[in-house]
């Protein structure tokens, strides 16, 4: 029997070393006391909603393992002062149809990486505006927004930067207080 | 030879009575005028860096409309509290590769229709901030919320809001002013 | 002896028939059964770094209730597309001196009612962002933007609107079960 | 007889030593090509509606010399996520009376210095939806953001760090050409 908390980890962005998924996959390595799955969005589709009555079962996978996880992490890149429209259009799935938010109350954990200074900063307020919305439960901080990717990751694409580490992991440690 | 102004507009949802593409096919009845082509999102595909050198025909073509438009209208839905991912994943395609972001500098008009009372005004401020990642040129007013969607159109889909119709070709003159 | 619940509102305009005060003192009036004080920010001056160490005294006086009320309200009105300076100076004094921040975990519930259609929605996603750099608690729903005000509320000042009342005694309960 | 360009600039900060003052103190040193009066907030009384027809002869004086100036700069400090309330009050008494703004199609210049590393990027996205109330001109670009301000300024409070003054320089220069 497993009794670890159980994570769904979301990367915004799908290309295969993203540092986005590459900090998700440093935090499974590192967490090794949570169950956590890193779920690839490149399976979702466009949402259009006239095919939301034959929802496609990648996305009814999508909504079922938001529903059973205890947390949800979501790693954003920012892309022209916001999140990655692949992110914006998984959670535009996770919220449909109406009455069936799979976000409802979720407690849901955000951070970025990026290559440049502000770390995501423009992308996380919106996500944070889109979590009213979607009805999430976000922590105010710790806020974690990594910049210059470049130096704080190593070879293998894991992260490295101590300073951040300890913010994800102060980050996981409230949110699991947060469980019902 | 045709010296209309040209247009191309682009709706945030694919699906097919969508009110925010019934705004533009009224526009488009309605300023024959200018030269208005509808863009359909549906073809584009997710973005992702690993394909960019290869760039799919969809999005090398929805760039040249872009580059060779006048102006160009976004009418965008709001889904939960932004811009759809469908329209977020289409200016991410267009913004790339860097330096040939296609949006640099062109007049946009942003416009937006929605059932609720708010007219798709977060999404709007949103797309806003977008903008300026982008460097659209993007006029402060008229700005076009149309909210109660349902009294606003007739059993055709065409706008038959005179106060917003009006709204609407304020806007449109005021761009023509804005072409170099 | 008082057992009921302290609450601390405050009005981002400090004219005399302002709608929120009015909305406040509609609550006031109707929550009999909450130890509700509204304070005026008429006496709180210009956030300045150089007077902080004297502190002026209706500024300790202002972070003291914060302090010691159990929950606070924010009635907003919008100004410019954000939250009023008067809102926002007040604010800045209560997060300072470094260390002492009175809004810090607080459960701060907000609102906001103005004459035009959009009822301050834009003003308060400002202040959601406010609050996440203030540490404030904020809930996602209910959302109070009352909208159209002269209709909404009666000659005396007291909002007469059902579906409003409804929904901040909705707000009301739901805060008291987040306190501590 | 002056030619030169007239700037009107404003800090957000009251305090004496503040970087966003010395910030418009350097380019006043910098740029002898044009007439720039710093004009300082400490004057300008708390909004409040009741007292807007007998307007405060700061607040008077404020308004004429933003009308008469060809640019203006902002240079706002970053409170609590946004701008200062300082700044925010001061903009909301220059949108009155109604259709009296002053701000009204004026080309603005933004720009912030902060101690930490997000260089009041915050603060600038609120501004720039608060310039779309106010109707004012506001390039996308260049954005100044000075993070780290203390190493930024010397001794005397001014601006040393090259990248800066060169950004600064563009932006004055774009913003020259948009003087109808």
């Amino acid at each position: 029997m497993n009794n670890k908390v159980k994570v769904l980890a979301i990367s915004g962005s799908i290309r295969k070393r993203s540092y986005n998924k590459a900090l998700l996959m440093s935090i499974k390595d590192h967490r090794q006391d949570i169950d956590m799955e890193i779920f690839d969005l490149e399976n979702i589709p466009m949402y259009n909603e006239d095919i939301e009555a034959n929802m496609p079962i990648s996305v009814k996978i999508f909504k079922q393992k938001i529903k059973e996880a205890d947390l949800v992490l979501i790693a954003t890149p920012e892309y022209n002062y916001s999140i990655s429209g692949v992110l914006k259009n998984a959670l535009d799935w996770a919220s449909r149809p109406k009455n069936d938010n799979s976000f409802s109350l979720k407690p849901v954990g955000i951070m970025g990486v990026s290559p440049g200074s502000l770390g995501t900063s423009r992308a996380q307020y919106h996500l944070r505006q889109i979590g009213v919305g979607l009805n999430m439960r976000i922590l105010n901080r710790p806020e974690i927004m990594i910049a210059g990717a470049k130096d704080k990751f190593n070879d293998e694409d894991r992260l490295v930067d101590e300073k951040s580490i300890k913010l994800i992991d102060d980050l996981i440690n409230e949110m699991i207080k947060m469980i019902d």
